[in-house]
């Protein structure tokens, strides 16, 4: 078990400077969007920090490769000779397109199960073309479409393998959640019995934690050094899926697919809704997590990449490349940018 | 011509207060909207006012109305035979449902022109259920089905109508661009010559402008006594064709159409990009412009609803019925709730 530095709540590098983006228009800031991060050491202390980390946040989807830790730790992954791609998925919220749907019915099928079994609810594709090119085939939106299907396939295949029961697996009570939410208040090193709790938009439980300790979390699979062998080996073999096959785990255009397969070994980030980000940084053995508080998912991956800038595993050249494109208009002429603005980039100053 | 208030920048009732949207999950806030807004009487005066209002403020598509104004003004539409349907449209941010498209499609040919003249460019409906009922028909997407189609329509009829060249309409020095930037600041009483400047999404220019003098805007729309008659007729027969055809200017399951609907010669309101809203109350004879700042719509709408409560000309009954529906997950789980938090509301008590 992981010590609790019990002075945590007083090593705080806090800062009075938020995280400001700035969505420009013309020759004027049209947009702005204000949050918090947090850039932490598995000894507890903070390694950098903007705005509020100390009120709960939902971390939603952003911490999706720590909820896969039971399918490897458990045997499962190996019981049923699950292989990068599926580590992948069982961390994704993929964009539903055809490789990630396929993925997800093959996988079921491994398991005895079919998509009937996926307590996740039916969403259509929410990228356009992608939505666009399948409606065209005529074919209707299933389950295994959902962008959480492979991280809930994961969950049935550790039930399967467990021998626990497989209806329910989303329900708090079930076996399944009570072991996530074990290995969150580990990783986080955070009493969750008395965290705010609420419904993710895929049935599961989701829980308010400061981004202070999700960046703890963060830091403790990017550094599991201090966590049990069998824990830190799953952590170390989801990492590395997450490089290998960073399609399965976002998409075509997606910017956790563009990073995690341009750092491979250095970086492994996820996002998640309501602007949140997660990402762990192996080489510099820290966690990040970070939330825009306006829930905007535009605002968040550009102060990812600038915060990974900031700590030098993201060059000029890369940040250009990964970022989402600036503003364009209908007819895609470009209208302005969506940047850091001065004045947050001028508490960072490296 | 209306007198310019010399004092107005002195006579405000300007608040520190913002507008404070929240969206929660089980049972905390997950995450926090930031606005302001402007209520403005024809006298220059803030009858009430929250957060902001000087900042320059781009009012993208919540102006529409206003831009209606030549339309009906220069005679083109009396021209044309033009309905309250065909001024709704030209006022429109709209579904790119059938009967709005076809009915766009048909006011080009009665102008002799047809949708390669429409310069705002081809976008695909933004309401995935509108989007997918349409792909199943096998049809492609063009320029009827931007949003802002019915307003470039008017744009192009009233060109016409005047004899002017009909390409070229987006552009910044074109007659119908001119035009409107010259009824802006007659109506929002402020020099736009300086004015932040930008290109909107339909590519037509786009200018900032305080709040307060958006509002004004909006109060000489909604009581146009101190405007020449002819600009005053117009204007109420826009209103009048708001409230008449609320479907034609947004569509199935939009907040315009619910309220402009409900509330027939006590409300004309108008959203637009970037968390705008606009807003007549002719029967108080104020006007309403809001932002919220980080750009979000799903905050703005319930902004405009709120402060339509606080005015009282939107009961709490027809507050619940308009507002949009709380957060859902994916199986529509209630899970949340968008709504003003206590410390906004507790500023604008009546």
């Amino acid at each position: 078990m992981v010590d609790l530095p019990k002075d945590m709540e007083n090593s705080s590098v806090s800062s009075d400077k938020p995280i400001v983006i700035e969505v420009t228009r013309g020759n004027m800031v049209e947009s702005r969007h204000i949050g918090a991060a947090a850039v932490m050491k598995i000894d507890g202390s903070v390694a950098d920090a903007w705005g509020d980390i100390d009120t709960p946040v939902m971390a939603r989807s952003a911490i999706k490769p720590l909820q896969a830790i039971p399918l490897v730790e458990s045997g499962a992954a190996d019981h049923f000779g699950l292989t990068d791609m599926h580590l992948s998925l069982a961390c994704a919220s993929h964009n539903g397109e055809p490789r990630h749907v396929e993925a997800v019915r093959a996988w079921l099928d491994r398991i005895g199960l079919g998509e009937g079994d996926l307590e996740c609810g039916v969403h259509a594709p929410t990228r356009l073309p992608i939505y666009e090119s399948f409606l065209r085939t005529g074919a209707v939106v299933t389950a295994a479409f959902n962008n959480c299907s492979g991280k809930h396939t994961g969950f049935l295949a550790t039930a399967v393998h467990k021998g626990e029961p497989t209806r329910g697996y989303i329900r708090r009570d079930h076996p399944v959640q009570q072991r996530l939410l074990g290995i969150y208040e580990q990783l986080a090193q955070c009493d969750l019995s008395r965290a705010p709790l609420g419904t993710d938009g895929c049935g599961i439980p989701t829980v308010g934690v400061p981004l202070r300790h999700m960046a703890l979390a963060m830091a403790n699979m990017a550094n599991p050094v201090r966590l049990p062998e069998a824990r830190a080996k799953a952590i170390r073999r989801i990492r590395a899926a997450m490089n290998a096959e960073p399609f399965y785990m976002a998409g075509t255009g997606r910017f956790c697919t563009r990073i995690n397969g341009t750092l491979k070994d250095v970086a492994q980030i996820k996002t998640g809704a309501e602007g949140v980000y997660c990402g762990m940084l192996p080489t510099l053995g820290v966690g990040i997590a970070l939330k825009i508080w306006d829930g905007s998912g535009r605002a968040s991956e550009v102060a990812m990449a600038t915060i990974m800038r900031h700590l030098g595993v993201l060059s000029d050249a890369q940040y250009d490349a990964a970022v989402t494109p600036p503003v364009l208009n209908v007819v895609g002429l470009k209208v302005g940018d969506i940047r850091p603005a001065a004045s947050w980039l001028g508490t960072i100053a490296a």
